[in-house]
């Protein structure tokens, strides 16, 4: 099918920048396949038109745990500690795979909803998790969540299970899979070394969490004599692309090394927040020349998946935390939540920005809202005044999936009936 | 006309914390009349359905400068200097008395499109704003800012407006009158002082900026010899009811005025940040028992206006700083945005609270959307997950003025269209 955006103001990369401009957009099948001008052979069956609307390259969300957002809510203003082991396991220890599933579709509506195409998930459901993706016409990078030690057969046979799962899933366009080391206090030397030798083996982009606490930086160096990051490098886990979130506590040795390796880092500042650990320091990950992309982490620890919170909080808390108004732009971080993250999933050829070929992965937004008027630079706005609710209409491989409101792939009312079955049987759900 | 919201999640007060129950609630004329149980006499005219909904006592926004939302997004990514002088003045100086009525109406509904039903305005164009607030049956304390040194012709001026402003709208009960002594580099110590002795012969309050800025506070130490806080005491500003905006760079010593003179804290998380103050020590003043309340600042410097985002932020931004998880809750916080501002505007006994007796301000989330699923800890939720947009229905003054989205005392087209036009004029907006 192909779908004409008619006369709409749109996010376009020009020079390395972005800018808005008017134009006409034509989709055919799931590429961008003309802008400004009809290209050969296109059939419109459908129109949109763009008054009042701008559309956006889809925002992708580089680090998620999707499934967990069924414990959104659950536990809050505890220490990482009390959150995580006193709350957060013992529930995750009485999830079936279901449950996983529809913690997924919830995931997915949320983010669709708010203008995500695409999500990089860690995780141990992955197959619920490629099902909900499957149906529901989401676009997702998934890793599964690997920790082991040297070769022991907890971290082989969750290594076979990736496989498996990307095997099952050769078909669908919009899954890909990546190997996902958790974290240097869950897998070990040996081990990261065998997963970077797995990742080489079969062509798969590694997923991991790095210095996100001061704790797992200084038990690392004491353990290994290297930080998190240098022992990541040592084991090889920076050998091919590879992307690693939080990196909070990290020194210039760490950015040299992130920088010289070619990895991507994904802030997470609301999590990062949450659970106490602090800002990880984006300006001069920036400054550096890093490729700095944007996750929300789980909603069990942010308690959103909304990338345009995440949008703000990075345009707002950086500019706090140096006392300096100028030290990140809204500008930046609009390329960090797209074409950043498709950067980081080695996709920046298919999708992350509006152009011929890429894929057609849109959000488009109403502009009649408080949040978007007046417009005056809405590059500015859909960093520091809009929240996401912004987004009524969204594209995913050239498939519309959300149209003015109403979600087309996805059973919402079923969603939330089930949900809520779960929390009551986990006993989670207050009400 | 009487209104009964049957069976429905309502955040009540008990024992000075607050928690969620089912219950039904009775309003008629402009208060609650009724708690759980029928109140005598009452006549139900109305009967809002409960299911799947929450009920808020509404936000309360605590200082900002409503008409600047026509400022939104028009200068961003600056230093403080750069904004104000190089951007935001030139533009302001060339605004007509319309053009601040138009940008109080757009503010208006932002904030009431985001649940709040009650907001501390400083600014100049104080009849213009009024006349908004009148028509949109919003509830608004408006304070003129004044300026001025001595006894001058233009701080005396200033303060006679804002005598005729409250005598023209005395028997509208939505509207209070404060006076805005701006801040101690705009206002020097004797006018500080008249502003202080007219405030007591007129029974108003006091809504002031202070020790917003280590510039302001270096420069106030070096002229007065006090810090802008020891020195607004020192000038009787703190004598009677009185309430500071940001008040971020404060040492123990102005923790200790602020708490011996009961003077409200008005914390402006996004703004501070935004323009690279930094963060006012909200975990201090809270431990100290100074009332502390949320305020958006105005759009220019935010650049929005929904309480949900400012909640949102003080929930995480001070987590960060401190490393520290546990050092502000969101029960906390929902109680800062709330009765908390209620406080700050000597207001305590008829707003900020769902109570019997108390005006009927409330605002009904739906709470079938993602961020508030699951129902795990709703007023969690109100804080970390929710974006505003959940807001369905606002209640003030027990009259419904938007219902199921729709705004009802509002022209929401009208607004758009002449604010379009203003920002045309003013060379502003961009498409």
């Amino acid at each position: 099918m192909g779908i004409l955006l008619k006369e709409i103001l749109a996010v376009l990369p020009k020079d390395g920048k972005d800018e808005i401009c008017r134009t006409d957009i034509y989709l055919q099948g799931d590429k961008i396949a003309g802008i400004g001008a009809e290209p050969e052979g296109f059939s419109g069956e459908k129109v949109i038109d763009g008054k009042d609307k701008l559309v956006i390259p889809g925002l992708i969300n580089a680090h998620t745990h999707s499934y967990m957002a069924l414990l959104r809510n659950v536990a809050d203003d505890l220490t990482f500690e009390d959150w995580l082991f006193g709350h957060i396991e013992p529930i995750e220890d009485r999830l079936e795979p279901e449950d996983a599933y529809w913690g997924a579709c919830l995931a997915i509506l949320e983010m669709m909803r708010s203008g995500t195409t695409c999500f990089s998930d860690m995780q141990m459901h992955i197959h619920q998790t490629s099902r909900a993706v499957s149906e529901s016409g989401m676009r997702a990078v998934i890793a599964r969540g690997l920790v082991g030690s040297g070769d022991d057969e907890a971290g082989q046979s969750r290594l076979r299970e990736a496989y498996e799962e990307k095997e099952a899933w050769k078909d669908c366009p919009r899954l890909t899979y990546f190997l996902g080391p958790h974290a240097p206090y869950s897998c070990d030397e040996d081990f990261q070394r065998i997963v970077a030798s797995e990742a080489a083996k079969n062509h798969m982009g590694i997923h991991i969490h790095l210095s996100e606490s001061t704790n797992e930086v200084e038990n690392i160096r004491g353990q290994y004599g290297a930080s998190p990051i240098a022992l990541a490098r040592r084991a090889g886990l920076f050998d091919g692309l590879a992307a690693a979130a939080h990196c909070v506590h990290v020194d210039e040795e760490d950015l040299e090394i992130l920088k010289e390796c070619q990895v991507s880092v994904i802030t997470n500042p609301a999590s990062n927040m949450k659970l106490g650990n602090g800002f990880a320091p984006v300006p001069d990950m920036l400054a550096k020349g890093i490729n700095v992309c944007i996750g929300t982490d789980g909603a069990a620890s942010n308690n959103s998946l909304n990338m345009f919170h995440e949008m703000n909080l990075l345009g707002l808390i950086h500019k706090g935390v140096r006392q300096k108004a100028d030290c990140v732009s809204a500008r930046e971080i609009f390329r960090m939540a797209t074409i950043g993250g498709a950067k980081a999933l080695g996709m920046e050829q298919t999708i992350g920005s509006i152009e011929v070929g890429k894929k057609a992965d849109l959000a488009i937004l109403n502009l009649r809202t408080p949040s978007m008027t007046p417009r005056n630079d809405l590059l500015a706005g859909l960093c520091y005044s809009a929240n996401g609710s912004e987004v009524e209409t969204v594209i995913i491989d050239g498939k519309i999936t959300m149209e003015d409101g109403k979600i087309l792939t996805l059973d919402e009312d079923r969603i939330y009936a089930e949900i809520s079955r779960i929390c009551r049987r986990l006993g989670i759900e207050k009400d």
